[in-house]
């Protein structure tokens, strides 16, 4: 893969943007970042970070000589590197990722041939639009947006400023989006929700005339869906995270700021709130409410409203400590089934 | 969102037409339907439901004038409001909202210029075919049909009449769809089964040389999958409900009138009976057989035949009491341990 | 379905094809393979077979001649069939099969006039291009290869010989395929990872600049997704197999010749051997190591790494045995708890 490293800062202007302390030679120029588990060779002019101690012998021996480390006390900052010492060195390596590596974003106007635009679109400049997109009747797609190729946006959607839309995405049905939005390759937007009224075994669609809102700087990823309101909004706060083949419901509200893992499924009306953390296949059943700061561990079911922050896991979720201590539990049933019966067996024979 | 309200009915036509009876004004013009929470002004010419008992402080207080409400003894139909009483209120709502919203259908043919048909297909009118779709040798799409947009439909496949394909949906394979289908944006039907036979640990993919058939007045969500039969028909019956990222494997068969939540998955060859009912993220094993009218509740696994028409929960699946009694006699294990160890230490003192 | 039978071979040929042991013609002219229970009439030139005994009465009834049939003490060979014996019928058809009915591969070029191809890019020759694929910068196309049509190679992508890419396909920011890869539907390769930092409660995107590498004769399902590396690789080895709607995240290693069900989701940076089955729907969490030869039954979820290889199962996983001991002594925890409560109470009688 060519990378083109276009950018550079000196090792003093990456600690002075990300707030680090530097132990080293602060002149040296940095083009790109890595991980140094895979620079076998050259990588002198590479940033790499550390979560952990620098006991990793490895890390030593790598040819990238620029490494962002956590505080610790009685570091040993040995000679061959320069680091850059910080808490949060995750955080840290994002911020200067994003430097490295910003977001998709259209600096100029480039609409290629083959899109289909209907001509009472707005289409802001500058724009791109690449090939085979097709864009509806009164939609509006903002200034500075990205869509790179095979887009749907359907009519009297709006997609806005600065945001990006993968290949296959389709935006339906009224759909507004927010600034920086990120949405990743075949996600759906604004789908036809699961609404069946039911007469005599049969089922029969539930108008789905609602719509979706996406607030700004939210990433959804690939092949997930959102499915639109029956007849008011599906809701999506500020900066979700939306992971990949996730399930949101009609009516769902997440809230701002709440990241939510593959594969889990939110069923219609739930209302999750803002600060959340939510695990892979986790299910929530319908017309729940999940209060602010609640963190759901993977393949948990909520099955009811969470009215208290706290880790849950379980089916249905329980504190995480409590769902532990009958996880465990459990394990020795067979052995408590034989110590139940040897009870029994006693008492039988001393009476 | 623009909304265009060309349909007009008076409540009495509605209320005829659903079969309720009238507290109020029949010559009032209904123009639309909505959901009263969000209708903060206007209203007037709107018709919104309510499934309880007309309590709600705030359904009153709205401008939405016309009211769907159940059937209640003692209902205080307080004036202001015109009245459409009816037993299932949700049934007799979705059928006005298929009246001002009904499916899409083809009526006048508009097939869009980048849209590529091979010479062998048969293309019935009227029909609408949006842009970049793609339409393979021998293949037929029947009159009334709606393929939106970055439509492909394989050789040999069949589209019934008043079928809607939305965007990103594959046909594959010599799948033959029945009438008034409605499949949803990114869904594929026809899809290659996971069939591989081994030999010295490595896999020979068997081939899937069978098809799909999908009967009337099914719709099936975004994203899902359906794999074409190994070497017979994968079925799925008339009336069928699939929801969004839903996996059905080959050779299976879902009878008829089922409903399928979200993030669900079928094993191959196993046979769903008509009228059953499954919850999201719910498993079943390959080769069963669940019987009709069954009712599984979310998130449960299915690991053997189900032979007898009951609501089932948990993994593996039992009737819901009998699995909610293990479920909160499990809450309590932790306590049966302490107290099974406390019996012990009282026989052996007695001892 | 117009079937169309190119192909044909002698029974004799057949047999010494898959190693069988012929009773009956092997003059006898086969021209395609069945499931004998799908052929109502015909069927003299197919071949079908049967995994079970030969007491399947429909099957003697049927009009197919020619069967395989498993190897099995005091077989009753019947006249009016032809068999082909041997040992693993199911692999024997799947060679069969692999003859009749070979994975696409091009062998004449065809590139649809749509087909949009940057300038850089390199197309081998063979190769069969359809309508709306968009195939970027540097990107190459190996000889040999089938891209169905609106498919997406990204900038920097190589696509290996003879590989088929089917519709709605997104390969993605560098991803390498190897040689004979099989890519379903809408299936998207070298997503953006599920990388957030975090600070004072907002997520910040790490920057996801790795690639994907996939290596000879994988197959990837249907609206499956694989995220790139965050900085390295993520890595699916030779001869995988991923069935649809599964969720591999970024730094996760799938070893040789390791299959996985639909709906499965991994977490980032999990490393499963070789030769592992998992089942649909199962979970693993982040960071883990599952050794070679693991069997992960469906649903399960591993939360920590796999040290041996067994049958494991359940949430958190255990050995086979011991998850169903426990399974089906959790049915008897109501019954347990009377049980414990009756023998407090005797010995409170008693003292």
């Amino acid at each position: 893969m060519a990378k083109i490293f276009a950018m550079k800062m000196t090792l003093a202007e990456i600690a002075k943007e990300i707030g680090a302390e530097l132990h080293g030679d602060g002149s040296h120029v940095i083009r790109g970042i890595c991980d140094w588990r895979w620079v076998e060779e050259g990588g002198e002019d590479l940033l790499t970070f550390q979560t952990k101690p620098l006991t990793d012998k490895s890390l030593m021996e790598s040819p990238v000589r620029s490494v962002i480390v956590p505080e610790l006390p009685d570091a040993d900052y040995r000679p061959g590197k320069d680091y850059l010492v910080i808490k949060n060195t995750r955080y840290a390596f994002a911020v200067i990722g994003q430097i490295f590596h910003p977001m998709p974003r259209a600096t100029q106007t480039r609409i290629h041939e083959t899109a289909v635009i209907h001509e009472t679109a707005v289409i802001e400049e500058p724009v791109e639009i690449g090939p085979y997109c097709v864009i509806g009747a009164n939609a509006r797609v903002s200034k500075g947006c990205v869509l790179q190729s095979h887009v749907y946006v359907d009519v009297n959607c709006v997609v806005g400023e600065d945001t990006v839309l993968e290949p296959f995405v389709s935006i339906l049905q009224g759909a507004i989006l927010g600034a920086r939005d990120y949405i990743g390759t075949g996600a759906k937007i604004g789908v036809t929700g699961f609404g069946n009224a039911q007469k005599d075994g049969r089922f029969l669609q539930t108008p789905q005339i609602g719509i979706v809102i996406i607030e700004d700087d939210v990433h959804i990823g690939a092949n997930s869906c959102g499915d639109r309101a029956t007849l008011g909004v599906t809701h999506i706060e500020e900066g979700v995270r939306i992971d990949n083949l996730i399930q949101i419901a009609h009516n769902c509200r997440i809230g701002a700021h709440t990241g939510i893992a593959a594969l889990a499924g939110i069923a219609g009306s739930t209302d999750i709130g803002k600060h959340c953390l939510v695990g892979g296949q986790v299910g929530f059943a319908g017309h729940l409410k999940v209060c602010d700061g609640s963190v759901i561990m993977g393949q948990s079911g909520v099955m009811s409203s969470i009215t208290e922050p706290d880790v849950y896991f379980g089916r249905p979720v329980k504190p995480v400590k409590e769902a532990h201590r009958i996880a465990i539990a459990s394990t020795r049933l067979p052995d408590l089934l034989k110590r139940v019966k040897a009870l029994e067996a006693r008492l039988d024979n001393d009476s």
